[in-house]
């Protein structure tokens, strides 16, 4: 395992033929980005290059997809972007696992899998470690590579507004901005963040109205039982990723979305709104996460389950 | 009147003496951001400086206020920051309107109406105006006087979201974070975007909850009525701001929200989520406004309504 500098990245990647580049399942904004500005790239170097994902790729990103037809050929180099662990290659890249050439990474947990790896963990967003890369390397940009960039980096900073963004990270937007004013860069914006699906925004309406609040009000917690999925069709996986709506109330420090996988089993997601350490709440219910991002499963009625995640909570916050 | 540029400014500002600095009524992150941002500056400049507003700060803006004293003092100049029409120095301001000495402004629709104007049209926030006025007259930032530029920034467009957001907007931001990297940015964002009162939540699932779909699913309308605020229990002012809620839907070209002010006389407002302009469809009904924003009085049954405004916007998109 080697630790590769862009000098060293940029060396690679010239002397790399036919590369499969392989991003993460359930695929989203930063990896399909950084995937397929790379694949550009490779291109414009005269290289043969494929994106492969176990996932398809969602249709509200197919705007930063080729237009040039996908060729077919057998890979001499494996390239893996944004992956941190080849658990999360999925089924139809599994086979990659154990022979990926070059890994570009920013998270810092990346397990360094990959015989050469490019971590910048204080970046936002794989595409921020590539743009410096492809900037190292005097590429030139072209449109397309200027929308896969800023669309990684905006999806993977809920629009440069968490705690990842920095300076850098603004100062790329502003780059590919300038070089390229007239990308409608508030119209992909608005299809990334404000555009929801039906049942997703009625999921959302159903989750406000089952909304309870806790502990003086510090708590929000929303209990998805089967009971409410069967009396409004709603189905489980219409509440993933709306974990942090109960942390969207004035004055609420811990947010709760309480889950009912089967009669008595609960899974339970819990977000910090300021400075309560979840991770440290949910790891005495036996569970884990981040600081801010955590959860558990607890068995039980729905009344033991909230009697027990409440009292948790609240030694919790008396430690913050 | 006179248009200025940094240069005239600076050496206005370099000049006045005992200044008092007015925002709009119902004051908002670039309105405060700019005027306490302003005051900063003339205070390091050896100047007295007050802000003055028709309306209370709102609470969540407390943070961008200074911790000396308010000193109590005649004012010699009269200084404007992002208030394009004097109508909108509300009840307190009323007296200064005829003497304002410099308006610094990011409004193309600015009147005009003080002896000297600092008017960047192209800018997304008066706060990226006054950032460059800094930048050019040398001044040492604060912690205080990057938090009012950052947060006047961030909130005019929607955290970088919006179509105003340039690449000098970035750039600003970038500077100010690589100046200031401690700031809590993204706690920042969050009390700015992210937290809700309870009213405005329970307002946001009542009107998901009504939230109607028409012309293929190509326009989404919300009825705000008498009946649904007497049902509810629901105030017509905790509707305020949410008119881009019916945008959200995919697939949804035009959202309509349509607030009955008394019996059979509704409140229009109408927001277009791409490319059809919206306020050309007002102007048939006899309403205005700007190409992605408008509204329109009518009068008439509810359903009379509906069927008049479904119409002209079949008539808009048809153009489109």
């Amino acid at each position: 395992m080697q630790k590769l500098d862009f000098q060293q990245t940029a060396e690679f990647l010239r002397s790399c033929e036919d590369a499969y580049i392989l991003i993460h399942q359930s695929p989203d904004g930063d990896c399909i980005g950084s995937g397929y500005s790379l694949q550009a790239v490779l291109r414009l170097m005269g290289k043969r290059a494929k994106v492969l994902c176990s996932d398809p790729i969602p249709q509200r990103f197919g705007f930063l997809l080729p237009s040039e037809p996908e060729e077919d050929f057998e890979p001499k180099c494996i390239i893996a972007v944004d992956v941190a662990d080849p658990k999360l290659f999925g089924s139809c890249c599994e086979q990659y696992r154990d022979c990926v050439d070059l890994c570009v990474d920013h998270h810092i947990s990346n397990l360094h899998y990959a015989k050469r790896t490019l971590l910048h963990a204080d970046a936002a967003a794989a595409c921020e470690v590539l743009y410096g890369l492809y900037r190292h390397m005097d590429i030139p940009f072209t449109e397309q590579i200027a929308k896969c960039l800023y669309t990684g980096i905006a999806t993977d900073t809920g629009c440069f507004k968490f705690d990842n963004t920095t300076a850098q990270t603004h100062a790329c937007a502003a780059e590919i901005m300038r070089e390229f004013p007239d990308v409608r860069y508030g119209l992909i914006n608005r299809n990334m963040f404000d555009v929801k699906s039906p049942s997703r925004l009625r999921a959302e309406m159903l989750m406000l109205q089952a909304m309870e609040y806790h502990l003086d009000g510090k708590c929000a917690m929303i209990c998805v039982t089967q009971e409410l999925l069967a009396q409004t069709g709603m189905e489980e996986q219409d509440t993933d990723g709306l974990a942090n709506l109960p942390t969207q109330p004035e004055g609420v420090e811990v947010g709760i979305t309480l889950r009912e996988r089967e009669t008595g089993v609960y899974k339970i997601s819990m977000r910090s709104a300021k400075d309560v350490n979840v991770s440290a709440i949910c790891q005495t219910l036996g569970g884990g996460g981040h600081i801010k991002a955590a959860g558990c499963l607890l068995r039980g009625s729905l009344e033991e389950v909230k009697t027990v995640l409440l009292e948790a909570v609240r030694k919790g916050m008396e430690q913050a």
